[in-house]
């Protein structure tokens, strides 16, 4: 096992790693930038070392430095996280070449599936549904357009290099086809520095399902469930929950030896997530693989009782998973609501500042991961995510009965937070009923949405 | 189901029984002293009601006061807690009176197993191990040096209307009997009111093992397992375990069904825990019943699943337990640590003030039951527990490893607090074997203990 760990993030997820560290007893580096010098992942760690100024670019995405701050601090791996490098296969590669546990996939498990259309044409030559589209990009206006009549309207415009719901484009009739094309392209260039960009049958209505996934280095890969992420705004997630209300144990099954099968396509190991578009007649699609652990991965953790982050550090560091597919029960009902210092009545603009106040909600099941504190100055640089509410419940009612509990409870005071938002999802009928669709929070919040 | 539940109480309890109504779809009626007008329970609950000054006798304990309140609210029923009125058969015979369910056993029951020289008759006549003693109170010199010899020295001096360690003398030799017998019904007059005492062999070394029980009014009782409370002050629990690493499957059992014949034989309702004495040979000594939830039922909700508080809500609202025996399962292990406002240097004095900065640990399986935040004074007047710190682990390894890493989380700025007490305890080598006794503490932290 390593004795030093070097955590490459911030915020909350830096924290939790922090966590699953010290319950191992590995000790931890954090790095930071200049404006997280009272962070909490700064202030939690054994040590800390400043990787740079606020900008992610010359900080957290600054791989010179952060390979520099392992070498120097002498931590034989490095926790990604999410977001900034986790999914940079060139970083991966960098560390192996320098001799550094990536605690993560293979930098070509991550080239794989950071590539979507790529993945797509993989998942395809592996059996693998996806949804109907264009083989690999589209180069052309006229290619576009022989695809899309084939596949049949609406059709989705998509960034190859795509994530976090950039680069996207839902077209519904042939004459807006080729603006779109065009926007989605540019979109792409500048928020990836690459304009290729694929095309998708648009699926109506769809359930956003996705599996969990663990694998280690000997073969042995397993799924741990699902989690429904279908309420989103503007395909970010807000609310999780696990399991779905909408599958079943059948279902479950299906798209979990589905999921393995995805993983096992590209030699797959470490924690992962295969998501799937799930449609009405529960037919699902692979969307695309997280090759990294995910913000909601805490409601698998609750339903499965297994702690995804030590399991990652496990596997990276050569261990056998020691349980089998068998040995994974789902039990009960797990909740996670994404509490972001954001202005809701302002279309959600992010809503940095000192937290004057703060109480979070405790008790019974109710788990909150987060890397805020009474006096904390949000700085304006990063994601504007707060806190997870995470509670679990025997059954999903007890669950909502909980999460409306814990909400209630919850008090920031000094910036705008989210916090009443979520409380109307959770009491409105349609996610009592548990049918919702990724575009529940479009269709009825259009005011604050 | 009640729609209005006062609870008769102050700090975390309250706390935690308002947030168990909340989930329930209960409003709540708290009650406060003129002390605790800034109090989380006082803002908690849907409504609050001053009942009284500071004093506890002249607010918490104030049954005029209490019961004016809920007829005043239209509160169906009191909930208690422990501690305060909890445990007074006169109170819960003015509600029943009154026509308010009182949220525990009934009258009669408290009134069995609070008189502590008559529990102990109840169950001997029931066949359930007891402490050889006096039989009933030991009202002479002379009878006092007769049973002392009987059962052999060390015997103990107790209060029958005791609790909470006060009034109790461990006597070693004859010749310091009678001074003792003195001092034990001097201090159980000062404490109680009452000076009736009785005797008991005094049981080296032992292991305080105690069984959670629910009785519903049906006839149907089961146990939930043991707490381990043997790491103990000053006969007050400083942290609880559950399992006990010394409790096998077969006694786990033979303790249970014991328990449940307690509870039986004096026909129990609602929640209660039976405590036992355990020697070196697992023999094991009917000690006392708690007819109330107590302060270390967190850890029992953790290995079992099953919500004690909205059981006894449930129960006491004339519903049928929804499991039996068999449905109850042990899994995994929790610890709570007491975390008090007190300064351990010196000799454990409450440390009442302002709580200048706060930082109270999460993440995946650790439950903070509290009632202070950040900027909140505590008052001199009551409790030094300011939280509770709950952990859970797969087994107890990843259990103690996880209340290390959140003990070394906990920031309490302002006043003094037991956090590296509890530390230092945590570490002990004697601790992780798990074979620790009552007198651990004593004997192992003498110079601050």
């Amino acid at each position: 096992m390593f004795n030093k760990i070097l955590i490459a993030n911030r915020g909350e997820i830096a924290v939790r790693i922090i966590r699953a560290c010290r319950e191992m007893g590995i000790e931890t580096v954090a790095v930071y930038s200049e404006a997280d010098r009272k962070a909490l992942h700064t202030q939690l760690a054994d040590e800390a070392i400043c990787i740079g100024p606020a900008s992610p670019k010359e900080s957290y995405l600054n791989i010179h430095n952060i390979i520099s701050a392992t070498v120097l601090s002498g931590a034989q791996a490095i926790h990604p996280g999410f977001g900034f490098l986790s999914e940079n296969s060139k970083f991966a590669s960098i560390c192996r070449e320098c001799n550094i546990t990536f605690i993560g996939p293979s930098p070509e498990c991550i080239e794989s599936m950071g590539n979507k259309s790529n993945a797509r044409d993989i998942m395809n030559k592996s059996g693998i549904p996806t949804v109907p589209g264009s083989k690999g990009a589209v180069t052309s206006d006229g290619e576009l357009m022989k695809i899309a009549r084939s596949i049949g309207y609406p059709v989705m415009i998509k960034a190859s290099a795509g994530g976090g719901g950039r680069g996207i484009r839902v077209v519904y009739r042939e004459d807006q086809l080729v603006k779109n094309y065009e926007n989605a392209k540019l979109e792409a260039r500048e928020a990836f520095g690459d304009d290729t960009v694929y095309l998708e049958k648009f699926i109506e209505s769809p359930k956003h399902i996705e599996i969990q996934i663990l694998a280690d280095n000997f073969g042995n890969t397993v799924y741990l469930g699902e989690r429904d992420c279908s309420m989103q705004r503007r395909n970010q997630k807000v609310l999780e929950e696990a399991p779905s209300k909408v599958v079943d144990e059948n279902l479950r099954k299906s798209m979990g030896k589905t999921a393995v099968k995805a993983a096992k396509a590209v030699n797959y190991s470490n924690a992962g997530t295969v998501e799937f578009l799930l449609d009405k007649n529960n037919n699902y699609y692979f969307m695309e693989m997280n090759t990294r652990i995910q913000v909601e991965h805490g409601i698998t953790e609750m339903v499965t009782g297994i702690d995804l982050v030590k399991e990652q550090i496990k596997i990276a560091a050569g261990e056998k998973l020691d349980f089998c597919q068998d040995d994974v029960k789902i039990h009960g009902h797990s909740i996670e609501c994404r509490i972001n210092a954001e202005d809701v009545k302002k279309g959600f603009m992010p809503s940095p500042g000192k937290i004057e106040d703060l109480y979070m909600p405790g008790g019974f099941n109710v788990r909150v991961d987060s890397a805020v504190y009474s006096g904390y100055n949000i700085p304006p640089y990063y994601d504007s995510m707060i806190a997870k509410l995470i509670v679990y419940g025997r059954n999903r009612e007890e669950a909502i009965c909980k999460m409306k509990r814990a909400l209630g409870e919850f008090i920031v005071e000094g910036v705008h937070t989210n916090i009443d938002f979520q409380f109307q999802i959770v009491n409105s009928e349609e996610f009592m009923k548990g049918t919702y669709d990724t575009k529940f929070i479009e269709n009825n919040f259009k005011k604050i949405g």
